[in-house]
């Protein structure tokens, strides 16, 4: 029976991961489990940086970016000898089981800690790259993009009042959710992602067919995952002026969450701990049909492919 | 077959209506149709305010929040001779169909209206409430639950630094989503919704023994629909010291929209249209299980009733 | 000689009174004096509720409203009894010096105890209202012009979108700072503050005028030092329709500060310290020019008064 | 006499911008001045590309950023052939006087323009920089330094969370002005400003020992006129472990205007306007002691130039 429940964040940090904290540790007390806080992920796991949690260490934190327990990626905990230290603090702590807020790498190093300890746990997807198979909302995804689109408005100003061509750089890995919900919320003009190689002539061409009906300023959303950004916008200098590039970077990974996220981090955190109380511990947490879903962690551990042409369709009609 | 599309706004504003606006305009053009855009809903159907929109009359709107098209509650439109009125000018502008985009009352209305005259119609629902029913997200909710959650916010620093209890009355008409998603992603202790009579003495007992334990600020989330806030709040008053009283009103229904409402806004508008060439002429657009549907008006007039003792529940286990 | 010097905030809250905390706490460190924090004012004061602060002590409160002390408006230092109590306190705990963050009333008190007991005092100008006698600007104007802006934005989507005629009050007391700056920002179309009393008819008169031009909405600030807003609105909704309400309220004293009233924040709080060092016992902290000055605290305790006729009469040319 | 104005936009776009186009387009129209418009600064004034405006024409762009008539950097303006042309298009559209909103470059350009043709200007500092010469501040640099701070609070969150070195690249060409506010506003731990070369080795040793004593994370705001972040982040990187670098770029010159410049650009369009009926045709508009002055356009071609140390040493003091 589980009678004490250990939390970390793992992998980038994700608006929403507080929340996610304060829900699973306020729940278990409600439920009367005891709560431990892992720092830095698995690399406080294995140093056995661990410290009870109450309801009232995760006070006042729902409106924060970042993670109160911090978060790291750690090159350790892919050695074997290295899990097995982990394991033997969450024992020495009498902890029962884990939960992870983290992305799909995070999730894998928990899969295989799952399964060569038989150990309980259960994953809270937390990543703005929203490329957690099997869920359709990842925690921090709605925040990015709000972010990321705020940032098309502003750099929008300059554009339209210089009649210049940006190329924005937003975040997502290797996948382009981020690039694709930004740029139909922001209203860019095109994108360009990782899944299709993009024809340099062909956005050229637009770009000039606009200039000459008057259209003098374009913004187009690069994905991260499309490789050098600044390459790139170097071989559309060749053809067209007035080009500047902006990297979002991780101004997109801060900030307060959105309401979405701070509700998603709610829902999930309860979730797990429910999932874990009712003997689910090989799990991981998903958002499908507007609520929450308890599924296979192995069908985390993925990274979600999702074809993104009728988004990249959208975009060309409606600007 | 349809040539010639208008587009109308109606009932209460909502962020993501011009969003919406743009998609239907575009993607009608794209699409060789010609577009029309009605002002201030029925009445100005019935008057006879009626304009061609072109992909240009819609630039830079995608960020702003209101309707270019203005929007009104129509008496007029509840009788026959008016509605008839309405038609004529339909007929005499070529119009072949009718996309509007509002709330239940405004879906009634063009649901008698379709009945009527046999005219095409196609409803996107347009509301902060999100009481539609058969869609899981109304244009415009996730923006006014992001404005509620940031006076919350705000309202929280007051409440800490002086040691009050504020009540806080959000908007919502009969329904309480924005009370109950605001109140989870604000952190407030408690809300009263239209559907669950308050236990006042429950709540005073709740209030007295925070004190008592030295959480001495409370906020608690109203919905508009639960009545006179004011005298509910008397009530409070005369058993509790420092309490306090906002009212959010149409702060809420204003602003930028979100990035969620923007894409929202896009999807549907597309969608309208499609339904429209493929001869669904008495239809509502829906967002379900992350995605558009289109589905029977008449089952998109009715309010939308959802039990939501979860999320209540959740906010007293959280807070 | 000062060796230990307490600070504590007083009245109502305001965005930057933490960055002052803050400025104090750090800066005093750095000048090898003991800082002690008192809660809740001088009500916290008289209690003895007094702890010892560290500059760890203030780390992560830069951004955030409200204020770490807590604050309070206390009666009972309005009696001499208890303010000999508060100087009891501030003998037994070794503090040589204090410095109030507040408005005019909380700079009568310090002023009173400090001819009283003979009591190093130093005042930062921290209240939203901006009217304080002898400084420019106080902590929190600015973030509180910026939000009631904010405010006037969003509800201008819906007056414009629905032709409505909107009244906004928002706080100031007896002071039309607020009202007058935010409405002048926010582009709107009149004000109504304590100074003036306002020409219904006259009013009433333009709005007619402007809605058979076209202009069919428009936005009214109230500072609430006017009196009954609600009543007030009675009167005009007697002559014109579609008139509504919106009070502001609390909204307007949270959130996290403005940049310039972190900067200002941070420069009042070195200033204090340096001037209690420089042997400036009964003075006040101001901005005027683009600097801080240091100047007798009598002089602070009155309101400012200042004639705003001129925004007055440029609100009327701009809109 | 003058009868008609005309106003242009010339240099980088700032916030703030389209509050003084609709404040000298409103002020002139109530002087009953006849006011024009001209598209893409100098360059357009050369191209003849001149629209008169009304008060309408200046609704609803109060709130937005960049400017409506566009902006730009114009070569050809610095040859006396293309001079006279701008000279000739003034005359033939009757106008009689020259608004120009712009950094010191333009006002260079507007000063050569109005000793060679004796022609009437009267500049408004408008520029992010905050380095002009004579004033204390110019318009979008209130906006920049917030856009700046909540950067920093954002990265402040991955910064603390994954125990991480952040430099930051500010705008504000060779002045330091927006880096020196903005890492004061955000608590930044440490700014690199072009009036002082970087001691790197020193730098260095405050992190390690800083991360000695627990502190691990750090932000340090370089402005863009120190020359080549990369470079210099690379001397950082040999040093130090996680250091990552964020330059905001064009973000920080758009966005809807802060109450502030709002209110200066509302200030400083009525008052340039004035200066144009008082006969001053050859002077700028400056913001001293909290109100507008008018003094000679000769002392505003300068870069102001200010000793920043005093904020330089609070940074290091307060954090």
């Amino acid at each position: 029976m589980i009678k004490k429940i250990a939390i970390l964040t793992s992998g980038g940090d994700a608006p929403g991961m507080n929340c996610a904290i304060r829900s699973v540790t306020r729940f278990a007390a409600y439920k009367k489990l005891d709560i431990a806080g892992i720092s830095r992920g698995f690399g406080g796991l294995i140093d056995g940086e661990i410290q009870d949690l109450s309801s009232r260490s995760v006070s006042n934190i729902i409106s924060r970016g970042g993670t109160i327990l911090k978060t790291a990626r750690s090159k350790e905990f892919l050695e074997k000898k290295f899990r097995e230290k982990a394991y033997q603090n969450l024992i020495q702590n009498k902890i029962d089981a884990l939960i992870i807020i983290g992305g799909n790498g995070s999730f894998k190093g928990a899969s295989v800690f799952n399964q060569e300890f038989n150990f309980p746990v259960v994953g809270i997807p937390g990543t703005i790259d929203n490329d957690v198979s099997g869920t359709q909302r990842t925690l921090g995804f709605d925040t990015a993009v709000n972010t990321a689109m705020d940032v098309i408005d502003k750099i929008k100003d300059t554009a339209t009042s210089m009649d210049r061509i940006f190329f924005i750089e937003v975040m997502g890995r290797s996948s382009g959710f981020i690039a694709a919900y930004s740029a139909l919320a922001g209203g860019a003009e095109d994108i360009i992602i990782p899944t299709k190689a993009p024809d340099v002539a062909e956005i050229v061409r637009k770009i000039e067919q606009g200039r000459i009906k008057g259209k003098r300023s374009w913004i187009i959303i690069v994905a991260e995952g499309v490789g050098e950004t600044s390459v790139l916008v170097e071989k559309f200098g060749q053809f067209i002026s007035d080009v500047r590039v902006t990297v979002i970077g991780h101004i997109q990974r801060g900030g307060s969450p959105s309401a979405f996220d701070r509700f998603l981090g709610a829902v999930m955190g309860k979730v797990a701990v429910e999932a874990l109380l009712d003997n689910k511990t090989q799990h991981a947490i998903g958002w499908v049909n507007d609520q929450a879903i308890v599924y296979p962690l192995k069908d985390a551990v993925q990274s979600r492919k999702e074809d993104l042409t009728y988004l990249h369709e959208m975009i060309h009609i409606l600007t």
